[in-house]
């Protein structure tokens, strides 16, 4: 029963099936870099520390190199009965040098192997990720700045609230981005610790030396713990959780795109080639990618979950259940990064219609806050102004009518201490001017947080 | 821009980055039997309807036919181009059989056409899976009726409760299949429903027959609300549900088999095929197959709970974050169907340990209940009675003894109401035999059961 | 340590912080109804099969049906060093009738009681929830019945597509309400499954009769395995899983409301008491129910994802963690109970304004799928058809005109087929009136859908 | 209709039940004290900016002091008719100082108080559970400590796999929560970051300074959008996320603590004070505790999932759904705290059985991977030396015996080149010793580890 690596104490052969079901090569098989260059790093580490010669390492290298080399060309061969990236590549790697081959496991296990190409993996696409963040901020920001001025109903309970900068709007997404950002960086020491030479589960009886192998690998840390080492996968959980966080914040951006597209909204216009039409309706374009960026949330949360639940309860140290950690990081990594990215071109194409949103700044009372403000001013408590321009918005809105198109009599009916001035304080444009709080609204401020931002950023 | 269906209003074309973000047919290809199944039945009704000529539909039958011809052979070629396999197949028959192809379209949309593809996939495959869980049910029967008579402890918080055959343990999995099983086949029904017709959203214009079309494509029953039609994903969420549950109760068994290979338990012995050795350590035989499926389940949780996140909030009718419906329907009924049948092919091959079983009856103080229960028909009150033989038992435990290996006078130092007797109540078979309350673990009990069982199965 | 009734063996006391971890008593304290109810069944078998006397049974039957009334008054104090409520009933059942409390616990054990308990519980509240869902259709088909007739946009992609009635768009949702509770009602006999007589996991040394308790009781069903009988929560996670789904139907409908309440849609308006304000911004009516039910989906999912991730790999039987079944169980009835109940009350008031639907039928293109239907009919491929239409409808959006403001000559520069009958197609009412294909939107058919409906649910 | 703060504009009362489903008052009760720290401080800074006079936030500041009292002392009177905490606390300033209560409103609204409160509240909560997990990690490490020396089977996959210590063992856990610490540590400055100035929405006209309401409350840093400030979720999902995966790491724990309580491993006891019996079966203690905190892994992934999905494409800002974060948060903070606290405890008490952990020692061949070392020390390629011993433990097993009760000769039947000195290298103590890597399991690198970390808790 020897054609498996483990086969001596067997006497029976594995159910086809049951290669099937463990097998793993056709998802790991992406990793075969990252198995190569830890290889390599193992094999000179060998060297350096005396258990292989400087020949057998170079010899050991140089058919990695060039396996490498056959898979980047498509000339090599995935045989399905390999039961992974790992086993495919020594197998090939024993046909090319012999018996060599086989002292690359020496002071290794999968287990360790294993964790170490999925850390490798994983600081590679965090740092790609991390540029598409940068990317995304950019496109955003370049939109800010585009329409600065541009004023719209700021909303809560999608209800018009009052009116706020559309380059505010924008900014507030940045700061999302931003705290994207930072938990990601800081996730990437935790990712780049080697946990190569923890073999098996209890370290090894070779004179190895882990420090070098995670200099060779660019890694800064090593593990600590071989038995954590080889069952911990909290990095893996830790960017499920960001990369879900990630998807619900371009979830209400892309909310806000699907509203903001709309007929009834009719804010923006998303570029033709990031919208589709229907087969059946010819007056349709849809915002298809702004809803499957939506709909491809659940899938990452999906994933985050569904790791969180295969790790419950499992006993120290290597199970297979583990195996389960790959197929979901792998396809939250392409999701999170393709749906920036495409968010990205999204922003960068994206026209705003700045007469629809005019009109909108119009039949919410964007103002009455104001009003309430002003009449504070004028010695009202402000739960007895709030309900003086309460009842006054009831008798504008009966009438079909905007604040400031009432007269001062009628105004002066339901708040009597307003004067004149109450008119300069329902122009939208001074209720956006007057919000020069720090973080607020009024343009001055929000000049300064986009100016901070592109220098941030490098525009 | 007129490469696309839907390319009419449109004057850019779609970026391609976005053509891969938006594609389904990598995935959705695997539908392709279906979608010429519904396309064909669609045209018999067309014809019938008089919508289309007998001559016409039988050109697009012979096309489609062909068309399903070629991709089986693998002759036919899948252009990432094609956003679907909707259009894949229709552009195919367009090249094929000319403007006619596109008379297949009449009455009938995408949106339709996808919810009946989907329907008839899962229909199919839950037919399959009631399949595999009978042939589960049938490996455990088998398994329970090889051993039974076997004793072994039942377990409470993992610890030693009362002794129960092993038969009766494993019928315990029997109902929980039976109910999984119940629950497919009422779902059955609600799959069962053939949407077409709903056309886009509101209905079709054509005298349509959409009772015609589900006839032909054996569906009892027909949508009652166009909208509902198109945007009704509640049959995935419903199948998701019962998949996760079905999961859970593999996950349970596939628990007990690793606790039950384990040196400390050593239960069972997991035949050569169903398990897998170390690359390391020369010794190791794992029950990879075991936690391979106790893994899987959070898989296909994080499924269920990623289509649910996907619908939540979406207004009517079809969005497209309704395409990300399939990656996790095809991955959970891939997932679940194959975990139902490996786990059937493990118990197939399990082989029991009796003497380990039998070892295990002693030490956990197995008859404690036995003699309270004795106890209480000598008068006392439970309370009492329990807390006589808690007492006893930390002595026996301190002696190292069982309690049948204590001597009446001992035994009467704790409770003074025991005679001679009470060591006939210890005995662990007389503890099992006297259990013959309906459902209980007495030997004709669990016979009766596991008759009733194999008659379900045909056995 | 005889205050517990398990101290026998013990030594130590339990640690205070244990006692307030391991206690359900604050919360399962709203079972003392089924508790109470159980037992009594429990001891009317217990003497209907001699292992009690008559007056046995009728002592304890009147101590609990005391208990039930100081409970229900408020008398009864909840000492939470009581475990759960099933030590605090028999407690103060011993307390009352001295050791012949005890004696209710022959032939039982926690591990069926809280089972029963539950089940008990969760029968009589789907039961409840099944009214309730009735009650919404109600509300739904009172409203549909009062705006009959009403035209709105369909939409897909939140895009205006065709033209229907506002009738058929509220039939849909009483579509997913018929599957809901469909589902519901297909669970009950689950659901009402007695495991009164499991005992601890094993069964009972006593004659005891299940199926007479299951009599008492009103459930049709009796356990068929013990070990399964106190280890099962199925019907936990089924509910669960039902519970979801409904909360995702009314997280869509929520989504309309909300949609439809914000001034760019303006086509709803909620009432009064379904809305509330805003303590700083005196013009703002919020739709916070719709927002809560909305939001409140998420917690219903997660609980059901919770309990999943719970029971994921627990060896039979019983294990405490199975306590974490009841919070999310209570929590999740409550939620959707309230939701429910809420919805129909707001749909009840909820006033539809026919001026802005009306107004929404202009500007989207409605019967541009007509238009290309018209081309088909007379003689052009659909695909032809939809091409020119889609022209068409970019040169009219450029001309901010509607297609039936166009003139004969322009349309026909696009689509040369097109007679002066052409106009006639494009009348949106007309539109509507013309997709009379089952389960459509013309009036007509939503007629039949909505008196279907109303007889159903006897109005 | 003014019992409300925002009642001007309303003509019809809220429905009771409206006001039952939208109340948060009986969960939100608990913020008090940071809602009335949080006015303090907003007091202060409006006097400072001379927006309030000295002696109003004098006032102000005093009657706050008195509520804060009155709700300690269980005077207060949460009057249910009141939305939310902070309504309660205003209506009660305001019954005490009049109108001059209301000012305190000025330049605030709810939305970025309740931001703020949840900040307060959770700022302390993770300062607590860093403490918590300190004493935790103390211990663990005094637990570690007690036992340095005792040598357990290394597993994976469940299966006996290198000997290692039990202090090595026990230091993998310690790395979990080391990790757990540092990423709760990172996310404290996301944390204190103070929302409050962003008043409803869009900032304020009034001249407040946030940054010196920041450092009254301690808070480092002050929000730059404020619009993110109001709808900003994210430091909730990211404790949620660290919680549910602490929860997994104890759950991992719980797991081995229940397994290793078994009779079968029978390695531990647990303290009687940490475990509870069986109120039928005398003989049982059960892992109570462990069970739960393992139960209670699925509640606060289930809170986590639930807010992703409650957040899921929500629009800015501030939407009623998010009033759904508080309830997850509080119980997910109560859950992970008293499980960190508990496990602490049962550590502290836990008694490990040497002689069983002796005894486990034999019977999994754990010296087999040192003995193939042996023979690649020999000049065997690795595969051939692991295929070698893999025989030859099938007839050690099928003998009955261990490895080293084999003859030589026996030995070398199956591997030539063992010399006499093989013995030496099969004794578990030698293989433990010879595993002197970094990280490994030998004494003098666990002895380094442990007082590493020794030192880092200041033991």
């Amino acid at each position: 029963m020897s054609d498996k690596p483990w086969g001596g104490r067997f006497r029976e052969k594995t159910a086809g099936e049951v290669e099937d079901f463990t097998c793993s090569l056709h998802f790991d098989r992406r990793l075969y870099r990252q198995d190569i260059a830890g290889s390599m790093a193992h094999a000179r580490m060998l060297a350096k520390q005396g258990i292989l010669s400087q020949s057998e390492a170079a010899a050991i290298i140089q058919g990695l190199a060039e396996i490498r080399q056959e898979i980047e060309s498509g000339e090599f061969v995935f045989d399905p009965a390999m039961e992974d990236i790992h086993m495919a590549i020594e197998a090939r790697l024993s046909a090319k040098i012999g018996d060599l081959g086989g002292k690359l496991h020496t002071a290794r296990s999968r287990n360790d192997q294993v964790a170490l190409d999925v850390r490798l993996y994983l600081a590679e696409e965090v740092e790609g990720l991390l540029e598409d963040l940068i990317e995304l901020r950019r496109s955003a920001a370049r939109l800010a700045r585009r329409y600065f001025g541009l004023i719209m109903p700021g909303y809560t309970h999608l209800q018009r609230a009052q009116p706020v900068l559309f380059t505010h709007h924008m900014l507030a997404y940045d700061e999302m981005w931003r705290r994207d950002m930072s938990r990601l960086q800081e996730s990437l020491p935790r990712i780049k610790v080697s946990p190569l030479g923890a073999a098996a589960l209890a370290g090894t009886t070779f004179p190895i030396d882990p420090h070098v192998t995670a200099a060779e690998l660019g890694f800064a840390d090593v593990f600590r713990n071989s038995l954590d080492a080889v069952s911990d996968r909290d990095f893996i959980l830790e960017f499920l959780a960001h990369a879900a966080l990630i998807m619900v914040h371009l979830s209400r951006l892309a909310e806000e795109l699907i509203l903001w597209s709309s007929s009834e909204f009719g804010f923006v216009e998303i570029a033709d080639a990031y919208a589709t039409g229907s087969s059946i309706m010819p007056q349709k374009k849809n915002p298809d990618v702004a809803e499957l960026i939506r709909g491809k949330t659940g899938r990452v949360a999906g994933h985050l979950m569904g790791l969180l639940m295969t790790l419950k309860g499992l006993p120290l140290t290597y199970n297979r259940d583990l195996q389960e950690d790959k197929e979901p990081l792998f396809d939250a990594v392409d999701t999170v990064r393709s749906s920036v990215q495409l968010m990205a071109g999204m922003l960068e194409g994206l026209k705003l219609k700045p007469e629809r949103l005019n009109a909108a700044l119009h039949g919410g009372y964007l103002s009455a806050t104001d009003m309430a403000d002003y009449l504070v001013n004028q010695g009202l408590p402000f739960r007895t102004a709030h309900e003086q321009v309460g009842r006054l918005v009831g008798y504008a809105e009966f009438q079909g009518k905007e604040l400031w198109e009432l007269s001062l009599e009628e105004i002066q009916r339901f708040a009597s201490q307003a004067g004149p001035d109450i008119f300069d304080w329902l122009k939208i444009d001074n209720v956006v001017a007057r919000r020069t709080s720090p973080g607020g609204t009024a343009p001055a401020r929000v000049e300064e947080a986009l100016k901070k931002v592109e220098k941030e950023l490098g525009l």
